[in-house]
């Protein structure tokens, strides 16, 4: 399988996490696309994904496979039992709920107020910018850090009792704000634990250098 | 099993469409939201779904659940074999990935155009509204239902060759588009055929009728 990916990405760090998570990474070749230089803008690039977005994933049948939950969900039933999405209807439910939430609420806030109300990529890349927009999205990324936080108050994973999906994707959030130097605030006790127990994770601590050539084939 | 929505949303719709694709109309009550009131922006409301959004699923037990593709993977997953989601690996991948862009390129994005460059739902209910951000999605849902076109005319359903939950999610898109007199573009002759056909399922036909109780108790 190969992966088109970008090494710091805050969405491609959501794969190469569920990838670890699901101890694949030997099974996948990453392919390099400059999202500073727009590579991912490119005709060629539209052709694999009409959204102009990474990461993407191709089978070795050739089967591109876009978006981080839908191949988040691909990787997890790829064998055995599904780990990071559920098994049971209530399961599958909670955290496809949650994982949609962390977008909405927190990651794609981030990445519009990236795009919109930053220099974001460079301006041959961010074509056209909305800035009131872009510095709404960054204020309700930073309410959606106190959703999270209330909800981690109660239980140990963003889903539930487990690590799953709805973690990657606030972690993908709170990298994405680490970048853009956005803060965790600093009442949000239970959120800036968990993160430190999630930083901890090999799959997360390692995720930017699972591309690294001498890591694989060392 | 309750569901809160409201009658004509294309949101709820999804889920309606759903429920009868899985046969499972008589095993819910319907709780009317009344979204021009602003009834889901209410406290008590946003206690059950942070992000204020409908339709929202509330179990036996109390356990909520939000998110038209959470609501979608509970009730394909509740008994037997899943039909609308997938059942391999590849073809839950395919199915999350075209839901998804179904909601990036085409739904969520005439969502915001009717919430930001129309009257929405009144300004009580509008409290803040971007013209051009949301002129600018109208324009991307155009364009989407030009993708979406292009893929109907290589393939029978929108992930392939049996009915799937992206095909609702594009139901709910032209729905929606419907609503607010967006055209179909008419060169889309692949779209509007299939939007024909999905229009004859009586899942779609049937949708608001759904929680008509002389139906209901009939």
């Amino acid at each position: 399988m190969k992966i088109y990916d970008w090494h710091t990405g805050p969405y491609p760090a959501r794969v190469r996490i569920a990838l670890a998570e699901k101890n694949l990474q030997s099974r996948v070749s990453f392919v390099s696309v400059d999202l500073r230089k727009g590579e991912h803008k490119t005709p060629e690039f539209l052709a694999k994904n009409y959204s102009g977005t990474l990461p993407v994933l191709e089978l070795e049948d050739g089967t591109l496979i876009a978006e981080c939950t839908a191949i988040t969900e691909y990787l997890d039933n790829l064998e055995g039992i599904p780990t990071l999405t559920g098994t049971t209807a209530r399961e599958k439910g909670i955290i496809h709920m949650m994982s949609k939430r962390a977008e909405l609420e927190l990651l794609d806030a981030i990445s519009v107020y990236f795009h919109h109300a930053t220099p974001g990529l460079g301006p041959h890349v961010e074509i056209y910018q909305n800035v009131e927009w872009g510095l709404r999205q960054r204020d309700k990324a930073m309410r959606g850090m106190q959703y999270f936080d209330a909800v981690l108050k109660g239980q140990s994973f963003v889903a539930g009792e487990s690590f799953s999906m709805a973690d990657i994707t606030v972690i993908g959030g709170l990298i994405f704000a680490d970048l853009l130097k956005v803060p965790v605030p600093a009442e949000c006790v239970a959120l800036q634990a968990w993160y430190g127990r999630m930083n901890q994770r090999p799959s997360v601590r390692n995720r930017i250098a699972m591309s690294d050539p001498a890591r694989i084939s060392g």
